[in-house]
């Protein structure tokens, strides 16, 4: 393997698009890609094509295409749906229900929520991260305007019971929105079997380009729009649909629903080749998140006694692309919210690492990147006053 | 020429993207695009191109590159400026002034803030559309928390004063907002001669690809987020960069800001063209805005005694492209809101047809579409029992 060849282990912030899906924004580009309000046959070829890729990515989760809604971002559907339905329903419930290690896209608009009046619960997590359906059921007793739960952190990897959460809140006739930017096109989800009004998909974590995001709501739900004006998306979201964007979106949708089974059979063992090297052979790395109960390509580890941001820096030195986290907060230099509610200490989180695998990792890489870990995590301590300590101490 | 060849006179609602845009996309495709939050290389090169398109789109209106925050449409730009500056505003003032010829993007959020108790003051437009500074000046008089007011119609094309509006706000103190998704990259622009606050750009009108768009918003404007989450944009629009997108708008900027004095050199004598040769050649047709403070591309009629919608399914049928008016609304049904303002009876609104040229549009194809036209009209007029009274009365 060429030295320096990039071994791209940062999927959840950028992953390549399919190339198929770039073939046809291309014919779309070369085509005049239209739009789909106008009457004529350019603005028809658009709108058909808009209704194609809308079937496909409802066929990607069992939706109903009807309840599709695309928008440009996984955070603008986030957006829309917690601000919309909660807001929507206040004259119902005031108290808006949500997880502690919900992306900032819903963790953020839920405290603007408690803001403006609405009484803000945040349900416990375990240490790795699953919440017990229990303390939803108790949360929604007297109802809610809302309840939003991420089907699966994208920091730590740990896929929720989505199913068992999604009944408590049917039962009780309050509308559950789940954050699935991180599992649509990733694992199986069929909307069909589980009882959720309100689901955010992004074409980015599938494959398809970035520009398109949906968010699956069905029938019924009320919800106040955000990007208000034009008619498009059945009056629910305002502005020109992104036609060959949403229509790489549809074709990386189809390409993932059949590819689903394949892809996590081949990412599963990388993962955990990656989870039990990288424990046995460096001293003091945590997994975070579930060790089972994980997304497919996602590993996650806080490595004691440095700052992953250093331990980025020196990796990339070697052509290894990793990130620290959420990719919407890398840059904001707070701690993470997550790493913070399943009860890691400020220190040990600094030290978080987050790999995303991606289909076309192999596992030479994964195996050249453990070992180049073992001497940069030993420089980085051999820098850290924290470790010298420790170290001292042991002796 | 041939015949079948589709004459394209409907760039407002699709413009193909400039091929060098698309070029640079493609590269980023290939490449891996990268997301600008990352710290390793691949996230260096994509927060570099990000940085490098702002400062290109900040060139072309004059603006300050840390003032530009990219979104995914025009509509998201105009929303989070009228909702966002004006609930920001909201301990200064109440009172929201607007045209009554706005986009829907604009002027269903100034309804929205109406409703959560703003004061909506709709200004006069004359029968050109234009604005009288003097009714801005009286309705500011007493302070307000935005103003907001669209550059240009891309209905009727007609370019309203914003010079002296956006004066009228500063020595007010008054945030002055316009929307030019029609008027940037189509006429020059330099806001460092106009004393406005926001500004609504969408890379779309001047060859950008769709799903970018940007808010200029200057330094010290109070704004309430719209799509709250990550970092992103300096902390004012939350969601994933479309870098590729993005990158094709820096480049379609650059073009357009040197090739705008011969573009309009080009459209402006089709557009004339088209204007007088239609009005001379059937009777009853009426132009709608303003003859000559109107967009360089922008030729728009209402036809007596027909509906557009029968005409541009009629054009269609010969190849020929066309719109009724916002490529938002066309599909919802309604009259329109802007030939209403102008002072258009509902019967000769129904007539409306917006023809725009772009830059691959010729003399002998503004020639076609007049000589098809006329046939065209007169056979819709003579199933029109309208037309048959009125002929019968005139005899």
């Amino acid at each position: 393997m060429d030295d320096r060849k990039e071994i791209f282990l940062d999927h959840n912030s950028a992953r390549a698009t399919r190339s198929e899906a770039v073939e046809e924004m291309s014919r779309l580009f070369a085509d005049g890609f239209g739009n789909p309000q106008s009457v004529h046959d350019r603005g028809q070829r658009a709108a058909e094509k808009l209704e194609n890729a809308r079937a496909e990515v409802a066929s990607l989760v069992g939706a109903d295409p009807e309840d599709i809604i695309f928008t440009a971002t996984g955070s603008e559907a986030n957006n829309m749906a917690v601000k919309g339905i909660a807001r929507a329903r206040k004259n119902r419930s005031n108290r808006v229900i949500i997880s502690p290690i919900e992306h900032h896209s819903v963790a953020i608009p839920a405290d603007s929520l408690r803001k403006e009046g609405f009484e803000l619960v945040t349900l416990p997590v375990d240490s790795t991260g699953l919440i017990d359906p229990d303390s939803l059921a108790k949360a929604v007793s007297d109802g809610a305007a809302l309840v939003s739960v991420i089907h699966a952190s994208t920091e730590i990897g740990t896929i929720e019971p989505i199913r068992e959460l999604a009944a408590i809140c049917a039962e009780k006739g309050v509308p559950f929105h789940t954050d699935s930017w991180g599992t649509a096109g990733s694992i199986k989800i069929d909307c069909k079997d589980i009882p959720l009004n309100a689901m955010t998909i992004a074409g980015q974590n599938f494959g398809g380009p970035p520009g398109a995001a949906a968010l699956v709501i069905r029938k019924g739900v009320p919800m106040k729009k955000l990007i208000e004006g034009g008619v498009q998306e059945r009056n629910r979201r305002a502005g020109q649909e992104n036609i060959p964007a949403i229509a790489g979106m549809g074709i990386a949708a189809r390409l993932a629903l059949r590819e689903i089974g394949q892809t996590t059979a081949a990412l599963v063992p990388l993962r955990d080749m990656m989870i039990k090297n990288l424990i046995e052979s460096i001293e003091d790395v945590i997994l975070t998140g579930h060790p089972e109960k994980r997304l497919p390509g996602h590993a996650s580890f806080c490595v004691k006694y440095i700052e992953g941001e250093g331990l980025l820096l020196f990796l990339n030195q070697k052509g290894i692309m990793a990130a620290s986290g959420s990719a919407c907060t890398s840059r904001s230099l707070k701690g993470s919210h997550v790493l913070e509610a399943i009860g890691l200490d400020a220190a040990t989180a600094q030290g978080s690492v987050v790999f995303t695998l991606g289909p076309e990792n192999g596992k030479d890489e994964i195996g050249k990147v453990i070992d180049e870990m073992k001497p940069v995590v030993s420089r980085l301590r051999e820098m850290s006053p924290i470790y010298r300590e420790k170290k001292n101490g042991a002796l």
